[in-house]
């Protein structure tokens, strides 16, 4: 009978109200997306930047170099990329920290959230603008004239696209863990 | 004597926690931004839409047409707008809905936060797109022989360089929306 009586006592209440939050197992998830994150960017940093290819062009009869940074965009998609591994180390080791002192966990979640948006708007665009020029070089675009640049630069087109394909995962990652942070905060509203 | 008092009476601290959530000058400000987001939506999409232009062309002696339907960039860019649009007024439906029921608000906040960082992200990723090809357009690139268009076809690019401008403004709007459900779910977390 005891133990059916606990929940109407003042003293039990005030123990279990709020309840513990799971924080080690939140935060252990959180870290091994920004490990992930930290992976994704500097891979697609690295696969970009060793995409140059030099290609002998019959019809001019001269070698030709295609390099990332003959291209704003690509340089843009990289400094991005540069900017989100960056963030991805301070953040990882702040959700460290966070493991050790886990009182101090609802404000971080706050601005874990704060700043994981800002970095996937980032991120986003970056995949977007490097997309869009990608797909130019790709297919061309007969109406102003663009030709297509993918059938003779074939190593530096497979670069482009494997680069792309990881940052697309680099913001899944970041939308992941704006949605961790956001579920986390949510489970301790009291209902 | 009385009001230091009441601090420690446990009565007094049962009404006072969890504190009453200011859900109604929340969701106006929700709704404010979400008629913000959906007036951005629309512009950049009529905008975009009425950027047409025809112009001879004095070295090859034709008349020739610029359209946003030329690149599948541009073309992704309005149907992620199109989506934005849509998605601002059934959110903003919601959100009136919620001011009429507040005992649903921090379910809804949840939610919102969830597909309003989606929709960020499906928006920054369309603003970079057309934004690199727009700047391809704007000073062409010499490395792969693409010219630029922005010379001939002044009233088009700067269409493109408004509708980029207000894209750019709703995703912000949406970063901003996305920080208010995180702030508002991180203030009715108990201290």
């Amino acid at each position: 009978m005891a133990s059916t009586d606990k929940p109407t006592d003042p003293e039990y209440n005030k123990e279990a109200r709020p309840p513990p939050p799971a924080t080690v197992n939140y935060f252990a998830f959180d870290v091994s997306l920004r490990v992930l994150l930290f992976a994704a960017a500097v891979t697609a940093v690295v696969v970009i930047v060793t995409s140059d290819q030099t290609k002998f062009i019959p019809m001019l009869g001269i070698l030709r170099k295609a390099k990332f940074k003959h291209s704003p965009a690509f340089v843009y998609f990289v400094v991005a990329h540069c900017v989100a591994g960056l963030y991805s180390i301070i953040t990882t080791l702040a959700s460290l920290s966070v493991i050790s002192k886990p009182n101090l966990s609802t404000k971080f979640l706050l601005h874990f959230a704060f700043w994981d948006v800002l970095i996937l708007g980032l991120v986003a665009s970056a995949t977007g603008t490097a997309g869009g020029v990608a797909y130019v070089g790709l297919k061309g675009n007969n109406h102003v004239g663009w030709v297509k640049i993918c059938n003779n630069y074939d190593k530096f087109c497979q670069h482009l696209a494997g680069s792309l394909a990881v940052s697309l995962f680099a913001s899944f990652v970041l939308v992941l863990l704006v949605w961790l942070s956001v579920y986390s905060l949510h489970c301790r509203v009291p209902k």
